[in-house]
């Protein structure tokens, strides 16, 4: 972007962005990112797809800022701010029921739903879309789970020596796997059970 | 399929469905589910299109088929018969690392992997075709789990009123998000530890 528009052009450009992202995202909920084209984007949003490539060099990056957008809002309607921690109360069990109940929320919303089912979708047979749409989306959420944990872990609530980048993914793997693959319903007690269920374990104590 | 044909005819047939499996992974491995034909698994298995139709109602019918067909052949390279449960040697650690680490070993093998990403991916975004994925493959799989939880929760190894169904989860669901998401690799050592976190749990005992 310019750095040297005046507000009127700034303003003009916040919509058309905003207008991108909310077409972006609605075109791959409805035909699928392999049919998502730069054109249809520019098409639906109202403008010349000059505009989105001067911004964008493709519709992976369009798609992804997109993504990173809708996170940002959804942290914002949670009354976090748009890079939300996951809350220290000093009670991991409560703050992690608490972020993982939001995220069944955030999974079975439609807005959410719908774009972020065709992006994983490309992602599990599209190595390299797979790999931005990790390292840019997913890895950098899981990363709030591992400094949670850390935290914890100095605490003592967390026993020494356990692998924080494994420990995340016993709540975290089973609500993704669930919502992708649709196993079974998610819901705020699932949620509440995964948490209990990893920090305890199995086996009797 | 009828039942009164003689010896030859039955060879016949059994070398068509085992070319029609084969191609029906190879093709829906290389060009996705939603491009996949009847006529293009035909071809490619050298058989009429009508010989499928006489066999199968769908192209869905005929993958899910020839998956089962590829989890029993697994399950036959591991030594086991072809509906192979989770064994059962009083040891429940022991028991479900075998079985994660051969898990690992099959979601890393090509042969395996690019059919089953296809079928997943298409599952992802389209619930008809995933319910039937579900129901037909990877439920019954996940009973297997639950069947040796309920053992391990009667020999008083699994605590009372663990819910088995989502215990399961606990190391099923990880390794699939990381294997569909490509996340992190998969290995040996990553299946260790999950069931050891997932029995022993996070929280120092």
């Amino acid at each position: 972007m310019a750095e040297t528009k005046a507000p009127d052009s700034t303003r003009r450009s916040e919509r058309s962005r905003r207008a991108i992202y909310d077409a972006a995202l609605a075109l791959v909920a409805e035909v699928g990112y392999a049919k998502t084209t730069i054109e249809g984007i520019a098409a639906r949003a109202g403008v010349g797809k000059q505009t989105i490539y001067r911004w964008w060099p493709s519709k992976a990056a369009v798609l992804l800022e997109a993504f990173l957008d809708l996170g940002r809002q959804a942290n914002e309607a949670l009354g976090g701010d748009a890079d939300s921690e996951i809350p220290d109360t000093g009670d991991l069990e409560a703050d992690l029921k608490f972020v993982l109940r939001a995220t069944v929320d955030e999974m079975t919303d439609p807005k959410f739903e719908a774009p972020s089912r065709a992006l994983a979708a490309e992602g599990v047979v599209n190595p390299e879309l797979g790999a931005r749409f990790v390292e840019q989306l997913l890895e950098p959420q899981l990363q709030l789970y591992a400094k949670r944990l850390a935290a914890a872990q100095e605490a003592g609530q967390v026993r020494a020596g356990i692998d924080l980048r494994i420990a995340l993914e016993l709540f975290t793997g089973p609500l993704a796997h669930r919502w992708l693959l649709r196993t079974q319903p998610l819901s705020h007690a699932y949620a509440d059970r995964l948490v209990e269920y990893a920090l305890y374990g199995l086996a009797p104590r």
